[in-house]
C-alpha cells in the first residue's frame, strides 16, 4: 500500500480510498511510500466498495478475466481514455484487488467497467503495486492535455455520483417489482436493461436525483412500501431549481 | 414538389412523405419530377407530422430561425452529418415546410433537431426545392462511405422510433402529473429534462418500448387513469424476450 502511495505521489494523484481492509495496521506502508506521505495522511476507509465509490461518477474495477456476466474487459488504454473522459464530469477511480484474491463479481459488478493488463502464461499475476504503476502510468499520459477539471461544473451539473444511480437503481426494482413489471422470478435482465439505457444517457447528478424522487413519488402513489423519506430536507428536492 | 422529387432521385433517395398537405393535386408535380416518377409514385400522405415520422427514429427540420425556445439550429453540415449517424440505427427523415409559411413551432418542437441555411439578407429565402437540392446533396455526400445500412440489425435493437419515443413521453407525462412529482401548472420544464435525459440514451426501440410498458405498469398500480391497452396483442410485450 505504501509502494501504492508512491507511484500516486509520483504521477500526481493523490487520493486514495480502502475498501473494508484485511487490515487496519499501516506502519509498513509508511516506509515504502516514499515521498508518498500526503497520499498516506489523505487516506479514508470505506466499509465496503458502494460507500467508497458513492461521489465517483465512474470506476473501472481491475481483474484477470477478460469476460465477466457478459460484459467485456476494457485494455488498459481504453480504460485510460474513458477515465480521463469521465473526469470532466466528477470524481473518478481506479479500483485494485487485493493481491490475494482481487475484486469479487459483486465488487465488478458495483464497477462501470473493468480492465485487464495482458501479462504473459509465465507469470500472469502481477504485484499490486506494480500493477498500479503502470495503469497510473497510462491515466497520467492522458492528463497532459489539461482538460477543464469537472469541479469547475456547478454540483447539480456534474456526472450523476454512483451513490445516487445506486438508489436509483434499488428505487427502481422495487417500484417495478411491486407494479408487477418486473418477474419476482428473474428481475434482474429487464431492470438492468433499463439501468443500462439510462447509464448510456451519462445522467447528470441533477438528472439523478429528479429519477430518483420521480420514482419515490411513484412509488409512494402505488400505496405501500417505502415513501420518500421524511428525514430528507425538503431543499433537497431538484424540482425547487426549475 | 415535382422538383424536390427529381432531386431526390438525383441523390439517390426515394422516400417522400407529405404531411397534412395544403392540396391533393399532383399533376403539375408530375411534369418537374424529370425521372423522379418512382419517387413520387412511392410518395406517402399522413395527416400530420408526427404520424409521417412515426417510423424515424431521428428527424430534422428546416427553418430560418436559429433560436427556437432555447434550441439552437444546426448547420446544413452539422445536420447531415448527424442523419448519416442516426440512419445507422434505423430511418431518418429531413423535414421541410411548405413554401408559404414554413415549418410551424410545434412542428420544429417534435423534430429531434432543426437546421438553418445561411442566406444573405439580399433575398433570404429559399425556393423548396433549391433548398432541398442543397441539402440532399449534403446528405448524399456522408453516405459515400457506405456504412452499413440500419435495416440489418434487428428491429428491437435498431433506434427507437419517434412514435414509440413520443407514446413514452405522454404516458410520463400522465403518470407523473398523477404521481405528484410534475408541476400541474408547470409540468413542461422537469417532463422535458428526464425526457431528454432518456433522448441522450439513444434508446433502442426494445428499451424505450421496454419504458413504456413499465409506465404503463406503474400507471395502473396507481389506480385510475388509463390502464395498459386491453388490445395490445400479448406478443407487444418486449419482456417476453427477456
Amino acid at each position: 500500500m505504501g509502494a501504492v502511495a508512491r507511484v500516486m505521489a509520483n504521477f500526481g494523484f493523490s487520493r486514495l480510498i480502502l475498501s473494508d481492509p484485511a487490515t487496519y495496521s499501516f506502519r509498513g506502508a509508511e516506509r515504502l511510500a516514499v515521498k508518498g506521505g500526503a497520499v498516506l495522511e489523505g487516506m479514508a476507509v470505506a466499509q465496503n466498495l458502494p460507500e467508497a465509490l458513492k461521489d465517483c461518477v465512474y470506476a473501472v474495477g481491475t481483474t484477470s478475466r477478460t469476460q465477466i456476466e457478459g460484459r467485456v474487459a476494457l485494455t488498459p488504454e481504453e480504460a485510460a481514455a474513458r477515465l480521463a473522459e469521465h473526469s470532466r464530469r466528477g470524481r473518478v477511480a481506479l479500483v485494485l484487488g487485493g493481491e490475494q484474491r482481487g475484486l469479487s463479481n459483486e465488487e465488478l459488478a458495483f464497477c462501470s467497467d473493468f480492465l485487464v493488463i495482458p501479462t504473459s502464461e509465465v507469470q500472469p499475476s502481477m504485484n499490486l503495486a506494480q500493477a498500479a504503476a503502470v495503469l497510473l502510468y497510462l491515466c497520467s499520459r492522458e492528463g497532459r492535455g489539461a482538460p477543464e477539471r469537472a469541479a469547475e461544473v456547478a454540483p447539480e451539473f456534474q456526472g450523476a455520483r454512483m451513490g445516487t444511480v445506486s438508489a436509483l437503481g434499488e428505487r427502481m426494482r422495487e417500484v417495478l417489482l411491486r407494479a408487477q413489471f418486473l418477474n419476482p422470478q428473474a428481475p434482474e435482465h429487464v431492470l438492468r436493461e433499463l439501468e443500462r439505457s439510462l447509464l448510456r444517457a451519462e445522467l447528470t447528478q441533477r438528472e439523478a436525483e429528479l429519477w430518483l424522487t420521480a420514482f419515490k413519488h411513484v412509488g409512494r402513489m402505488m400505496g405501500g412500501g417505502k415513501g420518500p423519506s421524511e428525514q430528507e430536507a425538503p431543499s433537497r428536492d431538484p424540482r425547487r431549481n426549475a
